[in-house]
């Protein structure tokens, strides 16, 4: 028990953590790439400067590469085992995909480091150079038969083009087919240019946008529907996925045009899905659940960046589910989304 | 009594209800205007095609003109009363200034008339160009003048700029002065490139998103801060805001630089602005009226178009609330936000 008289143990699985390798391989491709990414000291040595096109891109702790580090925390916030994913800015599909690809593999490698070392406490998500579809298959195959990695990461765009496009088809089909689990990130999202405040507005208003509007698109494009073994997940709880959710169904009832489109409807697919616990509100939380079912959800804390979910374990307990709901939400789920048993 | 034993009348104000002028003057202006609207016969004699830039915009009923028609809808659904404003797409931000006046004043001529005309059923929200802020200043100070409006309906932004802009500061400023209510409406929504689906999609899923950045805008420019007086209301229950401003309030909290910029907490804020009850979904009412204060939200429909919410009265009713919250939401509410004593 802890001071709090809480059990130490939740046997929670966190499938929102990121982490950015210590250091990055000089550029070595044949590219004018400025956006190849390097690691610069920071103000501690605690501390690097993540370098993008000559600027900081962000300050990260050493919780981004370091086992032990991690292991603090999860101590501290009774998670059991955290599911490792880059940095979604490392995902890299503004590089040449050659280039994408080294970046991919080196991120990959950091993490099947991580959880190899990790005394079992750690899982993977990996990456793919996805601007090149074919090429992105293909390294997801390789990754699957690799034995370390549960499945990758994606954004929600790729320099703009939904991942619903139909260009991705050999992505996704490669996904059901090797078993792989899809986390779906929110990544440079639309409509920045409509937006005021300052610099960490984006991330905070229109992530969830930007998350709904890919679900929707993959939705309405017939992903979904088309493979229904494919293991999905969506960050920050779907974003605002569950208030569009109601509208976009009264569309599908009022409008025969929508019904062609796709023929299963919207509630029905949306509860096949799975999001995340990462809403820091207990209201919403309970309202997500109850749209998506308490099947569907996993949790979800972004560690270790500035926003964190610093008790996550403690914001599903808070909800008074049954032991059983409970448990499905700190780890049976999680379980099946990754194809853990 | 109806046949399912309700009351008839509910006392209730349909604060979200759009008219379409059954014509449109000629283009008489200097400039190459070819959005100026049009109407033309459609397949039956109960309906027009609004026709811009040469296409169908839109097939309208005559509802969206007619009030003999409006009056069998309202005593059907028992609201007691509609408050009209300009279908959307006739806010004519893209025309030129001088021009859009042309257009707001023959629309806003129209609104006047049907309050007129209307047995005492309606209210007017009228528009202004606000491409030009000054000129839409002045024209919101002559509208108000007038004595037929309580207000205006603005778009979420004007072409492609964010209403929290601080070129639009004449208007916020006059239009508390004035004491106009202020309705937004989502407009051309961004993102719309990465969506997929048929033609319907954006206002499904991407009016919500659109509505939500304008306010979690004028927010943090400090519109809302700035203008205490002014009563604001947002359509769509103000879109998916409601699932934004946990994960804003949460960096608000964690993030100085957010603090910095507005000092009231955006929950605070949230529970000083107006929403409509347009959402389609009893749970999701609920989670706004939760979310916002059973003090902050109306009635709204989308009354003539084919999404419109066919039973307002009664899905306030469901929700099993007292009579004096209820009667809050149905209409005591919307007249403090009309400004309607």
């Amino acid at each position: 028990m802890d001071s709090e008289g809480r059990p130490l143990t939740s046997g929670a699985i966190d499938i929102h953590t990121h982490i950015v390798p210590a250091s990055f391989p000089a550029y070595a491709g044949r590219h004018a790439n400025a956006r190849w990414p390097s690691m610069e000291p920071a103000h501690d040595c605690h501390h690097c400067n993540v370098m993008i096109a000559g600027k900081v891109f962000r300050t990260v702790s050493d919780h981004s590469w370091s086992i032990e580090r991690r292991l603090e925390v999860m101590e501290a916030c009774r998670v059991d085992r955290q599911v490792l994913s880059p940095m979604p800015e490392l995902l890299s599909y503004w590089l040449e995909p050659e280039d994408a690809r080294v970046m991919a593999r080196h991120v990959n490698d950091t993490i099947a480091t991580m959880v190899r070392d990790g005394k079992g406490r750690f899982s993977g998500l990996g990456m793919v150079p996805l601007q090149d579809p074919d090429m992105a298959a293909c390294e997801l195959e390789l990754l699957m038969r690799s034995g370390g990695f549960h499945g990758v990461e994606i954004g929600t765009n790729v320099n703009g083009v939904s991942i619903a496009d139909k260009r991705f088809a050999p992505f996704f089909e490669v996904a059901e087919a090797s078993g792989a689990a899809i986390f779906v990130h929110a990544l440079h999202p639309a409509g920045t240019e409509r937006l005021i405040g300052p610099p960490t507005m984006p991330a905070l208003a229109l992530f969830g946008c930007e998350t709904s509007t890919a679900i929707v698109s993959l939705m309405m494009a017939g992903v979904i529907a088309r493979h229904r073994g494919l293991r999905i997940a969506f960050s920050h709880g779907g974003g605002v996925f569950g208030l569009v959710l109601p509208r976009v169904m009264h569309g599908w009832n009022a409008i025969p045009a929508m019904r062609e489109t796709v023929k299963e409807s919207p509630v029905t697919q949306a509860r096949r899905l799975y999001y995340d616990t990462l809403v820091y509100h207990r209201g919403t939380l309970a309202f997500l659940i109850e749209r998506f079912g308490v099947t569907q959800l996993c949790v979800g804390t972004d560690h270790p960046f500035t926003i964190e979910e610093r008790d996550p374990v403690g914001a599903i307990e808070a909800l008074g589910l049954d032991t059983g709901q409970r448990d499905l939400l700190l780890s049976g789920n999680a379980r099946r989304f990754l194809g853990a048993g």
